[in-house]
């Protein structure tokens, strides 16, 4: 039994002693391109020095963990709107090799936050890093420590937000057509997710679409309607249980 | 504009020195009683001795977050079966008062986790600690630290996860009678979440209750017939988005 009673005996195991990170996972959709794109930036110390990686900081003093998260958002994009949330905890011994690098045990533990920004208000910025950009996922190489594992936990996080939370409006333009809103969900989900007929019908009978009667013209095809998010009409919803596709 | 450049300049911003802290939110539901259960200890050591807590512990060196949530899992309680997940982690500063105790800016941080067992399979272990309980939700006190917060937010997760996931089917005996399912149901999300005739018909549409043929007397009703979660028939839905109520 492992553990047992141990608070009272004499010698206690040895506690470990932690720097705290935090790192963003920041997605962005280029709807033109209909491209799913993660932020990256190119690290300029060891370890990894010249690998890319997860945005991410070193939580300070008197610094909340969210307070690190948006600090290390601001200090590489410029965005009017964002959502951001907390995603997940990694730390387990040995994740970070300065662990053994004359740390004296010190262990790198990440809390990873994850953030969605519309592509085209979302303005990077350069200075003072070696590399930054706007990945598309399926071309995102080895990464610095476990990101390549946090990125693929954030993007089964962004999955089921769009499954079932309106968060696909936070990416889109203000007013878009159907077609706009399929083709987000086929680039975040992958093709055949569902029929395009089936999810327009579906969109529709939720009643969260509002329809300004403008029509716009797009390539050879019939004009289409544009909608906007009615969030007054979802605004009843919001804590029901919910499929979006 | 803040950080910018920072890594640059010689004076660096001081980091916090953490100790990481794993605290177990573990539900149970006494389906007999119809009543929605914590486990709760009562701590033995300042700060907050003699008020009751999550069952936590301190990150050993060379541990996971997750070997130190089951290890403080098993000396509590014995268990066949459980599911465990990662909740949240709690770290802004000055959330442990054993910050400013001397404690030369340690912080303590929480990485919370989320655990729903069978509450006829499992065993108390009182050894070595003042207090443990089956506390009734509605009847939790003040909890050292921030623990309050952090059941609230397991209380969220644990209704998230019985709308959008079959995790009730962990909690029932193997077989149940729609009603037992229902005041399941009813216990953890509050009356009024659904009428009865609903619950049922939508439950029995999704397929995934196996009637065994075998009926039931209880009380002064008509016998009621015993089901069973077929997690075969659920297998091809397990990655698709779902509401169960």
């Amino acid at each position: 039994m492992p553990g047992r009673g141990s608070k009272k005996i004499a010698q206690q195991p040895t506690l470990a002693d932690f720097k705290v990170g935090v790192d963003n996972v920041i997605f962005s959709v280029d709807t033109a391109q209909n491209r799913l794109l993660v932020l990256l930036v190119m690290r300029q110390e060891e370890p990894f020095s010249g690998h890319w990686c997860l945005p991410g900081t070193l939580v300070r003093q008197g610094e909340s963990l969210e307070d690190a998260a948006y600090r290390i958002l601001a200090e590489k994009i410029r965005v009017k709107n964002l959502y951001l949330e907390q995603l997940y905890t990694f730390g387990g011994p040995g994740r970070d090799p300065r662990e053994c690098d004359g740390s004296y045990g010190v262990r790198y533990l990440s809390v990873s936050y994850f953030a969605l920004v519309r592509f085209e208000e979302a303005e990077l910025i350069a200075d003072g890093v070696s590399g930054i950009a706007w990945y598309p996922l399926e071309q995102v190489p080895q990464l610095a420590f476990d990101h390549n594992k946090i990125l693929e936990y954030g993007h089964r996080r962004l999955r089921n937000k769009l499954e079932y939370s309106p968060v696909a409006f936070e990416v889109l333009p203000e007013v878009f057509t159907l077609s706009d809103l399929y083709q987000l969900y086929t680039t975040v989900l992958g093709d055949n997710f569902a029929d395009y007929s089936n999810f327009r019908a579906r969109l529709l009978k939720l009643g969260f679409l509002y329809d300004t009667k403008v029509k716009v013209s797009r390539g050879a095809g019939r004009p289409a309607s544009l909608y906007r998010f009615d969030a007054e009409a979802f605004a009843p919803f919001k804590d029901k249980p919910l499929v979006f596709i």
